[in-house]
């Protein structure tokens, strides 16, 4: 058993931190962070097989970074920017930690300063 | 080949964004946050074999997150956030572009409204 639970959430932001350790896949988040996408336009500036793109795009809309619509025969892309933001608040959250220890530990040697003077 | 040559940096944040993809690494680095600490007082909220956890630790320090140090027989860890920091500043940046991408939308759908009045 691990130090909390295991819940939806934490698996979810797993997902999520996984998804974005791919070089393929970061690029496909910072295109459609431009405008949404077809997969031929998102597949272009890769020389890649389609299927193992295809399964970039796959974990991607699996762990909710993008969502897609069909149109005919046509699948567009979007970006999700709201899993993004999960992840991007933890890290924010670690700064904000680290920052005001550091505050803590500069106001000591302030104080020490202070004192041996 | 990919769409843009896979530099150094774009495995080094791989390699991040795949060590925060754990809930253990992850509770690992919100300890170091708060101050540097031992193995066993890192170890000590899990309930895992000191191997498994000392590999965890190890992947940590690979990818740069955390930094060790050996004092007699006591080995400390403590945080690098300027690893952190490279992760937050992508999702920072996509954020950037989505949320500028949305505003001329905005503007796009308000000039609209104005024309058709």
């Amino acid at each position: 058993m691990q130090a909390r639970t295991e819940g939806h959430s934490t698996q979810s932001i797993d997902r999520v931190f996984r998804a974005l350790a791919d070089p393929t896949r970061r690029h496909v988040l910072e295109r459609l962070g431009r405008s949404p996408a077809s997969v031929s336009e998102l597949a272009r500036p890769f020389e890649m097989a389609l299927p193992s793109f295809l399964q970039h795009l796959k974990l991607l809309e699996g762990c909710g970074l993008v969502r897609s619509r069909k149109t005919g025969r046509v699948r567009t892309y979007r970006l999700v920017p709201k899993r993004l933001q999960q992840a991007e608040d933890w890290l924010a959250k670690q700064r904000t930690l680290w920052t005001t220890r550091l505050d803590q530990l500069d106001s000591y040697l302030l104080e020490l300063k202070e004192t041996t003077k």
